[in-house]
């Protein structure tokens, strides 16, 4: 039996390796995992035992979502300055099915996406599946070179396009002010719709933060993302996503259509929590301890990393981007050196449609535990200082 | 913005009408929901909180699903005639998405799929997003036509053939055993995967079990799709698929880019469930329990429908089927009559992607309260007297 196309366009993308660790020795600086000690357990588990006390929280309920916590959620979108009511809200699978619906919604074979280089990887896995005609925009320090998406749009029809403001998944890098209201002007423009993926917005560790890009869509073509998995738990697999109504309509079919609805126990349960939770406590708690092991990653790779390579100063989220001297392959020296060294990343060979970024590599601190980290830069180091020997010593 | 193609092709079916009932005087026998006073309220909730007393169950977990939760299943489905190990299972959200990722995994557009007619609503939702060139395949009593499959593989290239052989929805019809094995050898002759749907397998209220088509699979091309929607709560989203080793590695990568992977914590959740309850006990209840409703409601009928309209008598499920007259329009009946009446059911035009079935509709007797159904089937053949009444003295 033929498989459809899809199939192996989304196999190329090699997300799964990510989410394997078979070595228990390895330290790992691959997975976006949050630190496990700080799952609120306790305060979860009441949240869902008050749910399931109701019978009701067992049964079907609808795709948009439990009305309560969609509330609660626009609530926290107006905080951070995102003007939505609970009908402007969608509950997801995670950010990752808010990124496959609006894939669903927008793209057909062949249609032009803008990404990020590098970008993150699961949304290449998503967007695969749906044939689109990539465009890379490189990553500055300051989120994605508009001028470089200026050139595009002006040359080539663009559909959406696809950002991490904050912290982006891979470089930690922030999109400035500036850069957020021209990303909207351009996308008026031009007709294109804005996919905003949030998942570490409420994850800044210095400075102040600066609006997402959603609160300066004044024409309807900005979808936010959000997630509970990197600030409360993963397996909670709750997402929302923020959008106009003439859009919401479209993805809360694609959402039935793709598995109903989302567990009604566990939004109840979300709900209840948020009730009954200190929230803005936990979130500061959180980025405590991100703030301090950023801190102990990046100055045990200021001291420890050879000359050639350098990394990325993020402000919050989960990530770093360590960039290497151009030529050398990343994920040749994870096979070759960094597993058998028993410490690993994510080669950025995968982290963008056309193999650009094969140099660098995506770093986390949020998951291994604080005292593997030292230990894992050092090994991550005496590999990169080996490969560099090698790389002057022979015409590898 | 333009929309992708398949967001209008999706919406045409009409799936979200099923699940919002805002008449609370209305007596619904739409909706497949199960009865909320089976739900093991007491001991579902004990399962989750024993799992939740694991920090790791907050975690990321795989695609592939809960390890122990997987063998659970494949020791169900081992007993209930298929052959499989825990490795053979992917877990999925619901039974929804297991009819998702075979139609991503499967169909380019234009590809053709056979389906019954009429077929479970939410499937052609599903399918109608690729685009497949569809051909339907009439129900008989003991399932789906043969020899008209026949003829269709015959004349046209088929690469996917949709069945729900036990109580099917909507149908309540049982494939007998003669033709599972039949579609099996037609199924390997013309190179075409079945897609066998079993949620209602565990809901036989009288006969003897046939195997799964799964059972008589000598290529690896049957997949079956498992959920635990109707015999233990459709708010855990827990369904699960068996499929051969070619296949299931094409469909966890899909899973990955649908949403990552399903909550671990309600997997290890009903895992723990599992272990503790005594499983075939409180099936053989729901049994007991749908079977009663299920002879009230035929009872009814039975007693007050007008001649020209005929019912199926379904041995297990959650559905049997009404036919009217050729000519009627079972959609413009439910709103004209039977929503001002305060009943309804699911018209059978939106049941086949050709809409052949006009005349016919689906009823359930699950969903209602045991005390509502001779009441609400009242409602309903009042409305099809007046209707035969009307129809009778007026040129409608």
């Amino acid at each position: 039996m033929k498989l459809a196309n899809r199939v192996a366009a989304t196999q190329n993308v090699g997300l799964n390796d990510l989410y394997t660790a078979p070595d228990p020795q390895q330290i790992s600086f691959a997975g976006g995992y949050p630190d496990p000690a700080m799952f609120p357990q306790a305060e979860l588990t009441n949240g869902l035992k008050q749910a399931a006390a109701d019978r009701a929280a067992f049964q079907y309920a609808d795709a948009w979502g439990d009305r309560a916590l969609r509330d609660q959620l626009a609530a926290l979108m107006m905080a951070d300055g995102i003007k939505a009511t609970g009908t402007d809200i969608l509950i997801t699978q995670g950010a990752q099915q808010g990124i496959d619906l609006t894939a669903r919604l927008m793209l057909d074979p062949g249609d032009g996406l803008v990404v990020e280089a590098p970008t993150y990887l699961g949304a290449l896995a998503a967007f695969n599946q749906y044939a689109p005609t990539y465009y890379e925009v490189p990553m500055q320090e300051d989120g994605m070179d508009l001028e470089a998406l200026q050139k595009i749009q002006l040359t080539h029809p663009v559909k959406m396009i696809y950002t991490v403001p904050d912290f982006q998944n891979p470089t930690g890098a922030v999109m400035s002010l500036e850069k957020r209201q021209a990303l909207v002007r351009l996308a008026n423009r031009f007709d294109v719709l804005i996919l905003e993926d949030g998942p570490y917005r409420f994850l800044r560790y210095e400075g102040a933060s600066l609006p997402p890009i959603k609160a300066f869509d004044t024409e309807g073509r900005v979808i936010f993302l959000g997630s509970m998995s990197k600030i409360l738990s993963p397996s909670l697999r709750l997402g929302w996503l923020v959008a106009s109504p003439q859009l919401l309509d479209g993805l809360e079919t694609l959402k039935g259509a793709a598995d109903v609805e989302s567990s009604a126990l566990i939004q109840r349960g979300v709900s209840r929590y948020l009730d009954a939770a200190d929230f803005p406590a936990h979130l500061a708690q959180l980025r405590q301890t991100y703030r301090d092991k950023r801190d102990v990653m990046l100055a045990a790779l200021h001291r420890e990393l050879p000359s050639g390579f350098a990394v990325t100063q993020p402000h919050g989220g989960f990530f770093l981007w360590l960039q290497g001297p151009a030529g050398l392959d990343m994920t040749r020296l994870q096979k070759g050196t960094l597993l058998p060294a028993h410490v690993s990343l994510v080669p950025g060979r995968n982290l963008s449609p056309h193999h650009t970024m094969a140099s660098g590599a995506r770093l986390t601190f949020a998951a291994p535990a604080r005292e593997d980290i030292e230990p894992g830069v050092k090994r991550l180091t005496k590999a990169l200082r080996q490969r560099v020997r090698q790389a002057t010593g022979s015409a590898d």
